[in-house]
């Protein structure tokens, strides 16, 4: 079979996680999940499958340093550099130019670097699979089964099995109504897009070729390039005029040879501060307390972050509470998507410093 | 007319105003109201009325400091040092003893250092009427008009109007159940006791002599030491054996030769952080904000203290938030009491350099 290349995507900048992600550190680089880095936790998961060597990370030029400090093991040539935050079409096709030049038959495994897996086993069970369908030529993703009607996720409609390992692809839905979500979550037709891809680099140039024929031309004539400064250059001519569209939307909605493996690994893509409760225990008054200097008293179903500071909270329910080294914020649980609403007014008020 | 010694009782030490207020820095030496520490609001109040040399302030050894800091004006000798905190008996005696020494006629103005008088000039004319009541030989009370049912104050039951100013006073009356405060509130012929009293200092040392006798005994003693060494030794003797009793229910309860002044001049004995709502004027969305580090969005009826980081709240309502340099405090705002329980539990955790 086919060597393995995992691509860990780092580009992500999101503010959800604000206080905590700052333009600086974003989620991906913070411990969310468990006392490592997200995307430490990501190269971990994959490292019995695949050696140091093999695996790439594609992320911005600013966080570069950072990617090289969390993971010592990464040989620094394997870090490719975004010029410019382009989604993920962009990425995917930069990690599928370097593994085809260097191994034709390579597959392609593309991770998200900021998501949490409480089953690894299970998870790399799930990427042997894929890798078999992929080395058949399917462009593959793992599909998780829904546990509850969300409407943040894309969604596989799933169609017949396939002869060894998982299922042809009907559709890829994009994210749902409530009213919607509630019927694919039920029908037992739907997975979840998990945004894990594999396929080969080949198949996956192959697609571009047909589906966003502008990319592919500059991928192809990044192929071709011999030098480092040709390289560069090529990369930032591609990234300067390539449209910021999601391998999802630009490719894999469009495409034919599609399979997806069902999974079942524990998997969150840590969206919010709600989500900690899927990768975190709560105590007995439905608390989720991260730090050691948190101080409770009848408070209940709040998620807790300490920073340094002593952070102390009484007759509170339903709230999230996260405190960092110059900023805390505080939002009630059902509203975590006000977050971005409070980075808004944070850069309104001329804070800039703090994000 | 005799002349007026305003004496400051600052020897209050609480933790309602937890993580604001510390051991170290009390309550009184906060700017809670203005931008300037309760105490010094207090003293600026009544300097028209007196000059600083006729002013005491009476408080603990460990806060002498912070006042010779913030009330420059004082003359360091005003300040009299109460060697272990015994309630407002004994602090009181003291100021008396070293005004009847210095002037047998004077008139002791008895303050908390601890409250908020929105109307000074108001204020001032009160006290101008309980002077003169007090020069007659009366124990006079400033009584506030009750503006709501509360229960954390003692009320004072008012009797016939005296032949200039003031009224008799029928009865003090302990802190009342909600349903007796009322009665009280509506009925018209009670106050709330603000703990502000004044009387001749001859005046009120005969009470003790009447009320607390054996308290009288050591300030008898106390006045006819020469010496300071004595004069230390024998404040010492006196508050190591002294009652901690207020001289509302060490003498004022049992005295006879009462009178009250009723007034209306904004005052707030700033209780807690939820009476802020009485000295700060909310926001449109009802919300007190301090400070100029706090970033809200979609709150309501929120008290907010910001400290030296940024501070952020989306979709909270009716909370108290307090930041502070090492410490963070977060209240549902109708249990603002539980701040007593938080440092408690801060306590427990062995955390009380917090404290």
């Amino acid at each position: 079979m086919s060597v393995l290349y995992p691509a860990i995507l780092a580009g992500g900048s999101g503010t959800r996680f604000w206080p905590l992600s700052r333009s600086a550190l974003p989620k991906q680089f913070l411990p969310l999940a468990s006392d490592r880095p997200l995307i430490v936790e990501t190269f971990q998961r994959i490292r019995t499958l695949a050696r140091p060597k093999q695996i790439l990370v594609v992320c911005g030029k600013t966080h570069a340093p950072i990617v090289r400090r969390v993971l010592k093991q990464l040989p620094p040539g394997n870090i490719l550099i975004e010029p410019i935050a382009r989604n993920t079409a962009a990425a995917i096709g930069l990690a599928a130019v370097r593994i085809f030049k260097e191994d034709p038959d390579g597959i392609l495994a593309v991770l998200p670097s900021d998501h949490h897996v409480a089953e690894p086993e299970q998870f790399r069970d799930c990427i042997r699979q894929a890798a078999a369908l992929a080395d058949e030529g399917y462009l593959v993703t793992l599909g998780i089964q829904p546990s509850r009607p969300e409407t943040g996720f894309g969604y596989i409609r799933i169609g017949d099995p396939l002869p060894r390992h998982g299922r042809k692809v009907l559709a890829f839905v994009e994210k749902p109504t409530l009213e919607r979500a509630r019927i694919y979550a039920e029908s037992g037709e739907y997975l979840w897009n998990s945004g894990i891809f594999l396929f080969r680099a080949s198949a996956i140039l192959q697609a571009f070729h047909q589906h966003l024929p502008e990319l592919s031309k500059g991928f192809d004539a990044l192929r071709r390039t011999k030098t480092k400064p040709a390289y560069d250059a090529q990369v930032r001519r591609i990234f300067r005029s390539a449209p910021a569209v999601s391998i999802d939307y630009g490719v894999m909605e469009k495409a034919d040879n599609l399979a997806v493996v069902p999974g079942s690994f524990g998997w969150s893509d840590v969206g919010s501060f709600g989500a900690l409760g899927e990768v975190k225990t709560a105590d007995a008054h439905g608390n989720i307390v991260v730090g050691n200097r948190a101080v409770l008293v009848d408070c209940h179903n709040c998620v807790v972050i300490s920073g340094p500071r002593l952070l102390t909270l009484a007759a509170i329910s339903d709230c999230v509470v996260v405190d960092s080294k110059d900023a805390l914020m505080i939002v009630a649980k059902d509203k975590v998507q006000d977050v971005r609403r409070i980075v808004e007014a944070v850069r309104r008020h001329g804070l800039k410093n703090y994000l």
